[in-house]
């Protein structure tokens, strides 16, 4: 790469191809016109919802989806509410049988007020779900030795949170999300807590493959250009990571090296 | 602004208007295609460069910007090589004499280890360049009174360093650097130690009105691609300093709020 | 408390009652004599050790605890070694076995190079030695939802990592480590990580009950000296969290009020 | 040193010799039993205080240092309420009139929000005083060359702020800290910000020569035990320091040396 085309810098997940590494949540926006603004802007692929905001009994209900061209997108439907394995491998069934789409994100909670999740029924979910032929991303705390349970159970993506959903803290443990990056197999998008543009471009320089986002637009006060400035970042990140940063030093080196002393 | 151009959000400093937020240090690239495509891709619109290292007295040596087409930038010669006042006074006359701009970046180093600025040193060559109708950027530590005394001295931006130059440490000090910005009344350049993408967002982020990059981008493996990032990582930080960001929150809120417990 | 003696300031872990919060693992010491002094200044009433260094079925192998008075400590056998809950399980009942003590600090590593615990086989471990009458002390990450589930398992403390074991990295995610303590219905016991005293008063200050060393006193230049320092950082920290600190604020208050101006 | 006494581990600055590292200001307590308690616990040497709050002028009225025994304690007074080096200079001389002490604490004001240093007006009473005799101890910014220039000014201890006074956010700038430290040939005593015994245990640590605190204490909710929790954190961030801290690992590396796998 040199600068240019980055035809062949793709993002696959099971059998999905992506150009966009940016996945964007469709919750918490105040309006449907923002919110389809705000996905057009973020250039995403990937949109995910909660199944359960779905009125998957209701046909008639109003949809939060309504304003969207779903046939331009990937759906990710997640398991959002669900506090055990059963629970999220119910809903998951219900995204199925609802045809939405082959692609589940696991997400089992084990606190309501941290809303971090749960390491052992997510486990749980995830080996059940990759058994009943699911490409499942599966939403995890940024344990990495977990992250390596969820990939021997056959995850085709793992999803560290960088902080609690939605608390715009970023990324809380670099350290850790790296040691997840420098030993996957699968790939890593990092999910919930980055609040900024320079959180998202920093996750894609530790290596991860994408950024799933949504309160950060969402709860910005212009949505719409926070989206396009967060497709952005993950570029950012992206080619900076692939470009190769300079080290750290403890101290300088001049920029502009002067050969002799003014007389 | 809603996410489309933002033809309205120039950089001005002094009768100097740009569009490009990312001033780029010519020095320390491998080669000078290397030099040519960088500046190239990163989309700056001004360059910098030490006078000293013009041979300003000798037309035949050969000329590290000989591949530049500097009819399409604006040039920002800097005092690199200046450990006192007068010595920087005495470049920066060399630089307007030799014709090639009425701005000048004062630098004047106070410590050959660290490359930091002399505060009281920098102040006096402010003071003077600005009394002879220079047009000042002045490179600084990231002490809020020092800038707000180089502001009454009339410099025309202040730039203060990150961390070392060339050191790639990123922001040490964003609360220092957010007081500059929050009491600036001319535009605030941060100038040396980024070395990330996300470091230049942040930098953004925080209301920094531009950066100005050399090592980051020279000593990367890719420094074209690197270039690339950079100006990226600007656009990004600016978008998400003007869309407000969310604030950060100890504990986490919904992204995907459910009403009902599954049955 | 009024800065004086705190008497009843005593850490309850099962049946035991301990009034340093300080313990100290055996290992990594140049010599018996260093190890020897460092934990007497170490104040620790606590010593942890590898079983399997101990040559249990060789009794006339050279026993690395030999110069210690066991009498005086609360022995503290940990499963280092184990990669499964089967083998940490087959160690602890080896350890009891010896008549070594009743309580075990379990330990099951996921991974050699960063030592971080396997949080799947780490509760499995814990509620069999539960079940099986051992005090259980548990070394886990420091995933707060994981510790929830540790402690409804029974077990007498939880022990998350504040980095990789011998790192010195500090706490790498105060953050979670608040979370964990917030939450927690047993002891919570710093282990593994910290560096330096600053690291382990933060860890206190934070609420923790207590802390783990070893190889941030054995690695010191000055083994002892840096044992004393820890002592006094525990204390330190104990006391500054009972005493309540200050909130942080982004801008200043004078220490010094001054009710008129000069003249 | 091995873990016991430091008789000759003292402080020295000007003709004062000392061997508690904590200086505590006198000023924000809730009341002067307290505040005498507190100086009481702190074990400190030096007390400080704003001349202002003297009454000079005035010897009936109310004195809020009544209560401390000024006969066991070094006084070093402050110019807190000086915007410019002339108004620091006429409070120190007004001291010195006093008969309080050959010492003085320069502290001139840039800014009423930050309450950062001035660090022109600084450096000018910085000069002035040193030239009067005075012995000076100087209250100024993290900037690693403004150090520099106070100490070639005669400075007799540099003062660097770790964060606005009173803020309680700690040593922003490690890094900047160090740089000061590293090329001082004066001692370092860190002034302003630090809120917590780690803080003041980090300060140390970084090699500073002492630490003096207010607010920290005299705004903690229990000023007495938290005057005794930062005397402790003081000497364990000191004896840290002497003892060597061990260098920091991205991975671990095991306490617990294991020779053979279980079997």
């Amino acid at each position: 790469m040199n600068g240019v085309a980055n035809q062949t810098d793709a993002l696959r997940i099971g059998n999905h191809v992506f150009s966009s590494r940016l996945f964007l949540g469709t919750g918490k926006f105040s309006d449907l016109d923002v919110q389809q603004r705000a996905v057009d802007f973020s250039g995403t692929e990937v949109l995910t919802f909660a199944v359960r905001r779905l009125n998957l009994d209701n046909p008639d209900a109003p949809n939060f989806l309504e304003r969207l061209d779903l046939k331009k997108y990937t759906l990710l439907p997640n398991t959002a509410g669900a506090t055990t394995a059963e629970e999220a491998v119910r809903i998951a069934r219900l995204a199925k049988a609802s045809g939405l789409c082959d692609m589940i994100k696991v997400e089992v909670i084990g606190n309501p007020k941290t809303l971090l999740p749960d390491p052992i029924e997510t486990l749980k979910a995830t080996e059940i779900l990759v058994n009943e032929g699911f490409t499942v991303l599966t939403y995890t705390s940024d344990d990495p030795i977990l992250a390596q349970h969820l990939q021997k159970a056959g995850a085709h993506a793992v999803m560290p949170g960088a902080s609690p959903i939605g608390s715009g803290l970023g990324i809380l443990n670099p350290h850790y999300l790296k040691f997840i990056i420098e030993e996957a197999q699968v790939p890593v998008i990092v999910d919930a807590g980055v609040g900024s543009p320079s959180d998202v471009s920093l996750a894609m320089e530790l290596g991860a493959d994408g950024v799933l986002l949504n309160t950060a637009v969402a709860g910005a006060k212009d949505p719409v250009l926070m989206a396009e400035a967060m497709k952005l970042a993950v570029e950012a990140g992206r080619k900076g990571y692939l470009a190769g940063r300079i080290s750290k030093k403890r101290y300088a080196s001049a920029s502009s090296p002067v050969e002799g002393m003014i007389e």
